[in-house]
């Protein structure tokens, strides 16, 4: 049997805020996310509504801080009856501190207060990484801009 | 070294059936997925189409019975010369029994009798968890319905 992992002690843990700002038509400089299929009017939570996202990530809440790593990829909105999404993306680590990227995937359903999706892989230092990564919606300003608080614990470290 | 599992002895296993009901414009209500980007005409076998899904998931071949889980993701086509599907979706339970999501992606050529796909990651009741998902087409009424019979192995649980 293989030896269990300590749920509440992680061998490495980061906490920090990825920002969104979707792109509108006009806000080409700022858009960090935009939708490249549009809802299909299959109910009235955006299904179908499939969005690609190059976010930059934070320690704080101030998306002008420095940035430490980057969100990269999707999510896509499959709700009928409520807001649900679905996403898979990387966290890119391009720092003096962090090299690598963890890969996250899975069911987001992003009206809750947390939501727990896998971390099912990982490059550079987070080679052969594997853990949790814990979303909490953080700010929403409309269909504007959404920031999620990220505390990704990994129990499979090898650096 | 890691100790090697027994594929013949699953620490986990399930065995129930998906259900999907494709969204024709008119089937709002019962509808459970929808094509967001239509076939390409790359050949005849509906290269390009992208299906989002949110399908109920029953112990027996029911659509009707009770749901035990939810299976939300997506698939595309991706053959030039035969039907050809590509996926990445969360069997998501939610019931007294089990809490969390198992995560499965993969290449699932359909017209196969049987496939096998890859557990990549998982949370709640299922964390860390891996194995291997068996898919069997049960039952394809046109384009309008079909039923897989998901076999899932899991071959690392912890709860």
């Amino acid at each position: 049997f293989r030896q269990p992992f300590n749920l509440a002690k992680p061998c490495k843990r980061f906490v920090f805020y990825l920002h969104n700002v979707a792109y509108d038509g006009d806000n080409t400089d700022n858009a960090t996310s935009a939708a490249i299929v549009n809802p299909l009017g299959l109910g009235d939570f955006s299904f179908g509504k499939f969005v690609i996202m190059d976010n930059p990530v934070t320690m704080d809440q101030n998306m002008l801080s420095e940035q430490v790593a980057r969100v990269q990829g999707f999510f896509f909105y499959h709700g009928k009856t409520k807001y649900d999404t679905w996403l898979s993306w990387s966290v890119v680590f391009n720092s003096t501190q962090h090299k690598g990227a963890l890969n996250i995937m899975g069911e987001n359903a992003f009206m809750e207060p947390t939501r727990d999706l896998p971390v099912v892989g990982g490059t550079g230092d987070f080679v052969m990484t594997r853990g949790i990564a814990t979303f909490m919606t953080d700010l929403v300003e409309g269909s504007k801009y959404f920031r999620v608080k990220m505390d990704i614990k990994l129990y499979e470290c090898y650096y």
